[in-house]
């Protein structure tokens, strides 16, 4: 299944260590807080798990999302480079 | 149809503009940067345009994503608030 990992965290380790769990698990970063790949679901009821222990009782906000597979080919995405 | 927006702007006056105008629009504030909510296709159109607009050409990545009216419901979503 296609899954949305969305995070709002205030603690910039905690939410780097929660990032590269998201790449570990062949996440995409198509925002700086927005991860987006294929899971398996025994792999989303583990990365949810993981994430659930890493954040523990931090301030923050986990949001973990199945969307259909062709959901982002439906998506307006715009995108400016920051001038060199 | 359901609708999220996400964005990652680096301008705090742009950031605040845009979130203005998703609540405009009737949407849900999720998360910090991520909106939710109904929008017929029109107001999709339209809310698309002006964000267009506000952004310009300033640094930043914006996705709008139509979901299932449904799909929130089978989201993980774990929140802890900061200590007071």
């Amino acid at each position: 299944m296609q899954v949305l990992v969305m995070y709002d965290i205030a603690s910039s380790r905690l939410r780097l260590k929660v990032a590269e769990t998201c790449l570990d698990y062949g996440l995409d970063r198509i925002q700086f807080s927005v991860f987006l790949g294929d899971l398996s679901e025994p792999q989303r009821r583990a990365l949810i798990a993981t994430l659930q222990d890493l954040i523990g009782d931090e301030p923050s906000k986990l949001c973990i999302l199945p969307i259909p597979q062709n959901a982002m080919a439906a998506a307006f995405t715009y995108e400016q480079e920051a001038a060199m």
